[in-house]
């Protein structure tokens, strides 16, 4: 079996420059595979034109089921058969941001998105999970310098990063062996150095 | 609020014409919706149309949480309000199919398939489930004789009709108070007779 190791955190936390650094670096001595929902796979791209279809007012519970579905089929069709092929899979989000989003920034509760998470991806879970962990407030602003439609940010928005901001913090506290923090507000060369430490250090320990 | 009623059973069993003649004896006395999923209901058609689209192969736990997804969004958007209404819901089908169907059928388990179903519906169970109780060999029968293209019934289909029949005994032992079975194996007649009188006694207790 190869690795698996997720990267998590909030919008603006860098997790795409972090992951290219990863695989550059992994790639000397690994075959390393980069995806993400719905990666490619035909039914998760179906399942996500559900939940980007304009005019849908989705009840928060459809929409944890259905990002489930797609995550299942996502690895069973894609990761499964690169971690069986002895891969480093890396993977942008994965059952942690669902807890955190749905579960705490939607108000669903952590206890019923892991449910029905648990029945997608049964005891497949990561070796290694990489938090990005960034306050809200400078994740809003690396949004809001990046983007012109800064106006959809509302009060709402504010409250629910806060609340994912929250839910990562409270994961990452309950499970420090697979999830391991790295402060996302230093210079991008500093994060990916972190990062790569970490990993250093995991693939050192599995040996 | 009204009265929240199911009609399960294998293919072959009757529900519609049975379904049809509860309708018409209640709508005496109470406003009657018939509906099944995904009910018109546009977000859960759209997931019906990836459940059905020619050549998805699906993962089995892929396919349950999408049938948990659609009946969420049926639940809220149409039953919901019209027991909301009062009026009595008579629904073809509903969490009961997909515990004998995956659960026993797909040997998914029915710990598994009862979570994520616990969590589409929380606490709207119906109050009432008609059983239309069949030997699986008469259902296949009925069904080779109303289709043509019996060739698709194979062994294995048999085999997982006989596994969808004995979830359905199982569940109707477990929970004898919500589910009351009806022999279908009767005419027409008798199996509506035999239902309008559970009804009747189901409604007179609930005043």
């Amino acid at each position: 079996m190869g690795h698996f190791i997720t990267f998590e955190g909030p919008e603006g936390s860098g997790k795409t420059t972090v992951i290219e650094g990863v695989k550059e670096y992994l790639s000397k001595n690994y075959k390393v595979m980069t995806t993400r929902e719905p990666g490619g796979i035909r039914i998760s791209e179906l399942i996500r034109d559900v939940l980007l279809a304009k005019g849908n007012e989705m009840d928060g519970r459809t929409e944890a089921l259905l990002f489930a579905a797609s995550r299942r089929q996502h690895l069973v069709e894609k990761v499964i058969p690169a971690l069986e092929r002895g891969e480093v899979v890396l993977c942008d989000r994965f059952v942690d941001s669902s807890l955190a989003y749905q579960g705490y920034g939607r108000n669903i509760g952590v206890d019923g998105i892991w449910s029905i998470n648990e029945f997608a991806i049964q005891d497949v879970m990561p070796d290694l999970t990489i938090y990005l962990k960034l306050d809200p407030e400078d994740g809003l602003e690396r949004i809001l310098s990046n983007k012109r439609d800064s106006n959809r940010l509302d009060n709402e928005n504010i409250t629910f990063h806060k609340n994912v901001v929250l839910g990562y913090n409270e994961l990452s506290d309950n499970f420090p062996n697979r999830i391991k923090t790295v402060d996302a507000s230093q210079s991008k060369e500093k994060v990916l150095e972190d990062t790569l430490a970490i990993i250093d250090n995991y693939l050192i320990e599995r040996g």
